[in-house]
């Protein structure tokens, strides 16, 4: 039985669900994979760098209420941080910013270098640093897992990793953020487009800033994300063809939706004479069309395999908890196999 | 460099659609997993125990062609067959009976205790032999894997076993069958049930015996099949509420489908107070119901997850090389460790 040493860098709604999982799951992870935990790290700006040597209280930590009890001088910066907590796994939650990837894969770079494996929810990094930092994480003998990236706790990467061997990806279509969805819906009932803003908020669906989600920012991160690691193109995030909706018009989506083919942001990317071709934009989708069930926060692919046509992966309605999993999953997978 | 022999028991479309991709991708198992392979036995009704000593002539194999060359006495049982091959990996892909499981249940039997990994397309051994085959390999140090079973080659079974740790299956609703979703189709366009059934094995989606799928069998034992695995549920065919399609008048099919709520065959299970229920039978399918999408010969299952309301996983318009790929996929997953 190992016991693992985490830290968590950002300690928002994710965080948290992910420590709430973790306490669900912690007899199962113990009986079925001899896995052991506790909380030596948090660190979000407004805390600063805390770490418990002995473990944080989780119910305390839950509340707010935690403080570091290590012997000053406390940490400064991300690498002391890491070393007081001697920290096997991070978890790196903190906000994106799509442009540089930062301060997230810097972080990414400490972690690995400290010997810990890194769990990101975070797409910024993958598209600025994907092959860096898994270069980094094999030379040091750590797992650069991401899951929660894409599509909450969909297997997208494990799943081409683990369960479809030799497959190859040769394009997909994708509804990838959720943000957009309502809004449009919204609209289609004829509300206005800040209406839906407010609706996605209160669902608390968006990104920090919502203008990555309404201008196609989140999508095409994440379509350069997938292109990276499942079809192993080098896909740079202005390459992407990428149009939001905010010139979208009420009277168009009304008019979509009412001929029964409502408007969706759709992602898309296709291998092609040897490149990919990717674009983020507003399309109508046939009701036929497996992306026609992508609605309300629902998100759904649809893989084009050379040995399938089309392998379908949806999350319904997917909540907090759900994204949680995709770090909790990755958590296990990574040391599931190290003792 | 590991040389696998390789044997097929059953050599019909499937067996055939996988040499042509064991084939295909031959280069890509030997440089990213470091896997070689020879076809040494060949069984049929038909053929008899074919066993080459230096692998089968593929061509040759595709073309029916094969005959033993090793030395006499020819292997008159599985065995004798599986000995004289020196097999590593069966594949064993016999047809479906539903009520004993067997032949199948007994090839399994022996290639295990011979010493080789069974990969099947055959969900009759799931249903009747899926304890004392799991503990049969679990014994022998092989593997016993079946993704083809349920649902062509989505990774049914290995995404929950490889990429979804500690996530718990709740319940799933599914439409498991494509021969009555043709027929139902066939019917909705005014045709008769006959017409459909031709019309299914025009498209070389029916079961030997087609009346396994339209009263429902192949559904149910795949029910049984996921519950076992997926769920830990010793759910027996017998208890599987089982209603096929047989006496569905075409009055109701077309009135339901202009109602914009068509009849599909719907597979379900759901843990209740430690039991789980499970039925196949034609229900109708609301239009913001995933399991709408499951048209044609498409195949789709909706989990209920504890961490997540609803992953769904379609296998839109699969074909022949999409139920070798299941097989592949099983063979690659099933070795690439051992080296």
């Amino acid at each position: 039985m190992k016991i693992y040493n985490l830290c968590f860098l950002g300690f928002g709604n994710v965080g948290r669900a992910l420590v709430s999982l973790l306490v669900e799951k912690r007899e199962e992870m113990r009986e079925s994979y001899g896995i052991e935990w506790r909380i030596k790290g948090v660190a979000t700006r407004r805390m600063g760098w805390l770490v418990h040597a002995d473990g944080f209280d989780v119910e305390m930590l839950l509340e707010g209420g935690a403080v570091s009890n290590i012997k000053p001088p406390a940490p400064t910066d991300v690498h002391e941080w890491l070393r007081a907590a001697s920290a096997d796994v991070l978890f790196e939650t903190t906000s994106l910013d799509p442009f540089t990837g930062q301060p997230g894969t810097e972080h990414i770079r400490a972690a690995l270098e400290h010997g810990a494996h890194v769990i990101t929810a975070n797409k910024g990094p993958i598209v600025h640093a994907y092959e860096e930092l898994s270069q980094l994480a094999l030379k040091q003998g750590r797992r650069f897992m991401f899951e929660a990236t894409v599509a909450d706790c969909l297997p997208v990467f494990s799943m081409f990793r683990e369960c479809l061997p030799t497959a190859r990806v040769l394009g997909f279509r994708a509804v990838l953020n959720s943000t957009t969805s309502i809004i449009i819906e919204e609209m289609e009932r004829g509300r206005t487009f800040e209406e839906g803003v407010r609706r996605a908020q209160e669902l608390g669906v968006t990104e920090t800033e919502p203008g990555y989600d309404v201008d196609g920012w989140d999508s095409a991160v994440k379509v350069c994300a997938m292109a990276r690691v499942l079809m192993r193109a080098p896909l740079k995030l202005e390459e992407v063809l990428r149009e939001g909706i905010r010139n979208l018009d009420s009277k168009r989506i009304r008019s979509a939706r009412d001929a029964g083919h409502p408007i969706k942001l759709v992602s898309r990317a296709q291998a092609s004479q040897g490149r990919v071709k990717a674009s983020v934009r507003p399309e109508q989708v046939a009701p036929d069309d497996p992306l026609a069930m992508a609605s309300g926060t629902s998100l759904l692919i649809y893989f084009e395999l050379d040995v399938l046509p089309g392998l379908t992966m949806m999350a319904y309605s997917p909540n907090l908890k759900s994204t949680a999993y995709g770090l909790l999953a990755d958590f296990i997978n990574a040391v599931k196999e190290e003792k």
